[in-house]
């Protein structure tokens, strides 16, 4: 069974579980530490700027800020604005439909908060029992 | 404001806004294609062998899913369970840790088929207004 669970409205005919499914992509971005963080924030903050983001979220290169953002405006998720002030600025805010994934993506954050403990003790088990060493 | 919202329990010194935080790359693995199929897949049946999820993920290398399999066994997320029977099997399945996922990856997966429409009618807009071409 590929199908997923309760997909309701009218049938969807996307399904990542597909070879080639575009849906398959789109939830590998969705669920990428760098989108779920800009998205996070962007959704607590109503609107930012690159360099609110960029110290936010703590070591990410501008590069990669960069490109996480174009991504996301691309995909329709955040717009990006200019004010063409003195000196110009840039904000970025989530869309309508990037407020969507807002829910979801704040239980995937705060899964990875509330159990990183579980899963590192775990994972020091399983060490242990392979002699897997890093 | 980086601290992630509503974070509930004993106060969680884990922060997937902070560098270097092992939440942070957590959340990256959770949120990865083939774990999110592999553990909706492992949802729904219970237990499957590698040749169902391998079958159910299609186009999944076998390389790739073992790696896959790998890593989740590791954080504590799935168990695989050897059958000494003729021949011999495996199969895998969510450990109560793992269940605790279902949830928040069935939402996730249930948006990226929901509105895999909306983002690429977004993705179209925006390479027309860009130029972008690919």
């Amino acid at each position: 069974m590929t199908a997923v669970e309760n997909a309701t409205g009218p049938a969807p005919s996307f399904d990542p579980y597909e070879r080639g499914c575009p849906s398959r992509d789109l939830l590998d971005r969705i669920g990428s530490k760098w989108a779920v963080l800009v998205l996070g924030e962007l959704g607590r903050n109503g609107t930012s700027r690159f360099g609110e983001l960029r110290k936010a979220l703590a070591g990410v290169s501008e590069k990669m800020l960069t490109q996480t953002l174009r991504t996301l405006e691309r995909d329709g998720l955040i717009s990006r604005t200019l004010y063409p002030e003195v000196p110009p600025h840039v904000e970025y805010e989530l869309t309508a439909l990037g407020q969507t994934l807002r829910e979801p993506l704040k239980a995937l954050t705060e899964w990875s908060v509330l159990h990183i403990g579980e899963v590192l003790t775990a994972r020091e088990a399983y060490d242990e029992r392979t002699g897997h060493t890093r």
